[in-house]
């Protein structure tokens, strides 16, 4: 059996380029005791990708040059040495940009077909308890309290502000152009979504928050944090889930209004997901069985054939996306 | 009786000085029931009284302008109407920038006469607390982590270092001038000092912390804490306590490290310690026992006279003082 599979060719500074990838192909090996073939449907794009990319300290080690790029993948079993897993059967796990992968069945886990497959890598997947463990477990927004979510309009975001009003909190998501916040208070429900595009912005999300701010999901950083800290009330939380404004910045943006968190008392909690492994079950349990009662949706933007990952990585970076940008291979 | 007292005759834009105070002489008013009359031997003074100076959003209600300046003070009761107070107990309280002062005997606390008068403003008063609160509650500190403070020998940073040595902690201060660092390791027994006025900070902050940084307790902000942050250990803690080289900034410092707190997964709390009252009783018994012990300890720079406070205050600002500021009236 043939893979297609791409890899790191070389770090960017700055913005990546479709240059740093390189399409390779290989042939499959076949699976020693205990590993399990796939044939993955979907592989996730997300932007930690991007940190991974850099050398030097990020969440983990960085994905290494001429190895296949870390990503989260969907797919079915078509040879198995694990007796846990049959051929046919639907799992997910993290088997990277390539088509086919041979991988250990201790890193798969079996998906309700209940629940379309591709929805495994976003609001029933890992975006989905990062929005999940970062809103309830950090930011524990109260009844009538406002949360703020920033890439609303992204895989994360959507279901950040979709817990949100479940918990019976006020949402406001920020996204880039009319379009997104469209979709975010349309199909997602949020009670207002402001444009950081608009040179009104500051205006506009103090109207949209006009009780101040409780909780503040941050996905985002830069202008957009400082436009938030003031509007933050006393005691309010922030989950710090992402920084994507700064991933291709070859100087750092630096924050103006740290005093904020100071005068209002204001606690930041960065976090990722994949260090609280024991929470995964129960969020997981959540999100799907929201998802089956029709309570928890999420577009998704997909690109067509693993040739397209690397344009479309850059173009989620650009936010081109509405919801989970996904690859169909 | 006559009262002499310094009022906010005018708000400062950006460095304070002297001309922002009046000293005015008045006649004590007869206390009524419940009252007490209490002639303050000690004012102390504290950066947050600067934050205090400003209109806008700050910890509490702006000083009002020709009203007695914030302070907290230790003095004797000379005339009492509150049957709890006799005339020559030793009390604290929040009196202000006066000599004498008329108040509610609720807003007073008779204090332990073993204890000299003047530690009940610092390492057994509200710096005190400060640190206890902030490093215990929200630092956390475990045996053999490494905590830094900035504004090390300051009567908050002081006490700071010293309960984390008694946790079992490696304790590291930030503190301006080489005379300040060899009080902090000499008299106050940590572990190491870094001068932030160095033009090696970066190289000896490094140096200092072989093994990074668990708790960072902040005192000061701007460049020392862009400094710190490349150094914070993953899942580090920052308890937030002042930003005392914002005070007096008219552009704001321009955080540039931010993202380290995403990347390493860190806590920022943010808080005042008059937020938490409930655990002020606990906290001084604690500081108290380790005073009489000769666990804790801390040195005062002692301003001469009311005349003397507001030049004593700007020198506080400008880090004049090692240790404890106080005024003694």
């Amino acid at each position: 059996m043939k893979n297609t599979r791409i890899v790191l060719a070389s770090r960017p500074r700055g913005w990546p380029e479709v240059g740093n990838f390189r399409v390779e192909e290989v042939d499959v090996r076949s699976p020693t005791d205990g590993e399990v073939v796939v044939k993955n449907h979907f592989l996730s794009l997300d932007p930690y990708m991007r940190s991974r990319m850099n050398e030097g300290k990020s969440y983990a080690a960085p994905q290494p040059l001429d190895e296949v790029m870390i990503g989260g993948t969907a797919g079915e079993v078509v040879e198995s040495k694990d007796p846990r897993f049959a051929v046919g059967d639907r799992v997910v796990g993290m088997l990277g940009w390539q088509e086919v992968g041979v991988v250990d069945g201790r890193g798969l886990t079996k998906v309700d077909p209940r629940v379309p497959l591709s929805a495994y890598l976003g609001a029933v997947g890992m975006p989905g308890v990062t929005a999940h463990y970062g809103l309830l477990e950090i930011g524990q927004p109260k009844a009538g309290e406002t949360v703020v979510v920033s890439a609303a309009a992204g895989a994360v975001g959507g279901v950040v502000g979709q817990i949100a009003k479940l918990r019976g909190a006020r949402a406001v998501g920020i996204a880039g152009g009319e379009a997104k916040c469209a979709y975010v208070t349309g199909e997602l429900g949020f009670d207002a979504c402001v444009d950081y595009k608009s040179p009104d912005f500051g205006a506009l999300l103090k109207k949209a928050t006009p009780d101040g701010i409780d909780v503040y999901f941050e996905n985002v950083g830069g202008a957009v944090l400082d436009a938030v800290l003031p509007r933050l009330n006393t005691f309010a939380r922030v989950p710090l889930c992402g920084l994507v404004s700064q991933y291709n910045a070859t100087e750092p943006y630096g924050v103006k209004n740290f005093t904020m968190l100071l005068l209002s008392r204001v606690k930041v909690q960065g976090f990722i997901v994949s260090d609280h492994m024991d929470r995964w079950p129960a969020a997981l349990a959540d999100l799907a069985g929201w998802w089956l009662e029709g309570k928890l949706r999420g577009r998704e933007t997909i690109a067509e054939g693993l040739r397209s990952a690397p344009a479309a990585f850059l173009g989620m970076l650009r936010g081109d996306n509405v919801g989970k940008q996904l690859v169909r291979l």
